[in-house]
């Protein structure tokens, strides 16, 4: 999938949300344990429920892998699914891979070949041989890492280099422009960050930024789209909690549908004040 | 496996050898297609063949994934192989994850819990809650990437901070000090950058270092071994290529022993020079 027709989604569905599949087998409604795959039952009915209002499905690795490779066998029932069933739907591995140049090849092997990926986020402690080999794949995606939407992103991605001044993800995203295009690299950039976007918009105009953070962790929607969107819209915020975990009763799938909804609606209002709808 | 217990096993096995288990079903022997699990195949007659040499194993998580499930198989039963007929050997997960506090806890499940890892190398862009969930577990290890081997590490890891002039890579060996001890917390060292070793020591004396990239990669054993070694040997030093695809042909394992046996005897040499056998 290429920018435009990325853009041309969220047009059609006046939405640039992205669903997070963050699915725990200790979370889900009781009621799916009994079936053969209860993991991958659940995400297909919170697809079913939710495609209208969003642009992008987002299977965080962490949570699929916690069950070994049943878990792995549930996420590439889903990503199947999603691919024949809503192709026009964008899905990103969350996956936070990268690894020396002969082993990255063998990641991008695995999310963009034996799975049909269209997206997956890197992290770029690494530099540019960890990550070139993602993008060798056309209509494929790197998602690096920038600024994160936790506590640590303190820790490292906030020192300032003594050369320029330019804090490790400013260097992050400037460095990796080289390496990649705006049809190729997004960015994360977390909604906690939210004060940081417009600044990170000089840096990056045109690129797409993947937005973890609204929701459960607190970061404002409109904070977001304020100080980020740009004329293609540019982003695609995430939301995993609030909205698969809505419920966790007989009706999860339902109230999931409802959740969706409600931040689709905020996003129209959005989309409609920037006019890009 | 605490730090004494994996010195004593070095102590017994003359030797503080890795091997790397970057199992390609692209590079094993053909005739091991024609078996039901090809790539346990190869892992289990390449450990039979070499466990007298080493005192760690390392599978590297990409080779596994970009066999989807059937992968994640294959490196289980590679793991119940090596716990239930070698259990004094260290197992590590080369598989530099790292993701906010909250899905780290999921990934520990899945190397920790569902898998019984020794250790999990760890990406530390994402600062303290992307790693301390790992060290959750008594007797488990963190294995946080430092200075890495490969030509990237340049892009981001030898930038200095204008705070204190440290380097990124010396910011994360001092901050991630705060997050653990020489029992929990190992590093990544590439062996392309033994003589950063000697510096890297006045910041980690007593931490156990894990070194690539000796072999295929082009980094010195002897050079890595005098600026790095300490009372405890410190060193674990991984070798993939130079071993598990010592040959391609019927007599791989046997000839994965002997390159083993060869890396293991100059590990001899050194240990005794340092007075540690």
């Amino acid at each position: 999938m290429d920018q435009q027709q990325l853009f041309e989604q969220i047009q059609k569905k006046h939405s640039f949300l992205c669903v997070g599949l963050d699915t725990d087998i200790q979370r889900i409604p009781n009621h799916l344990l009994d079936t053969s795959d209860p993991i991958f039952t659940f995400n297909k009915e919170v697809i079913d429920a939710t495609h209208a209002y969003c642009v992008a499905y987002k299977p965080n690795l962490a949570f699929y892998e916690s069950l070994g490779w049943k878990g792995w066998e549930s996420l590439e029932k889903t990503i199947v699914y999603l691919k024949s069933k809503y192709p026009e739907i964008f899905v990103i591995a969350d996956a936070k891979r990268g690894d020396i140049g002969n082993t990255s090849n063998l990641y991008a092997r695995a999310f963009f070949e034996h799975l049909d990926f269209d997206a997956i986020t890197v992290a770029p402690y690494m530099g540019e041989d960890s990550v070139k080999p993602f993008m060798t794949y056309l209509g494929k995606w790197v998602i690096l890492l920038a600024l994160t939407s936790n506590k640590g992103a303190a820790d490292f991605q906030y020192i300032k280099n003594d050369g320029n001044g330019d804090s490790l993800f400013e260097s992050v995203l400037k460095t990796s422009q080289n390496w990649g295009t705006t049809e190729n690299m997004m960015y994360v950039v977390g909604a906690t960050k939210a004060e940081k976007l417009k600044d990170i918009r000089k840096i990056v105009p045109n690129h797409f930024l993947l937005v973890p953070g609204v929701g459960a962790q607190g970061g404002s929607l409109e904070e977001v789209a304020r100080n980020g969107m740009n004329d293609k819209c540019g982003l695609l915020v995430n939301s995993s909690r609030g909205i698969i975990y809505a419920s966790n009763d007989v009706d999860f799938a339902e109230k999931a549908s409802v959740a969706a909804k409600k931040v689709q609606l905020e996003m129209e209002v959005l989309l409609k004040e920037n006019d890009l709808i």
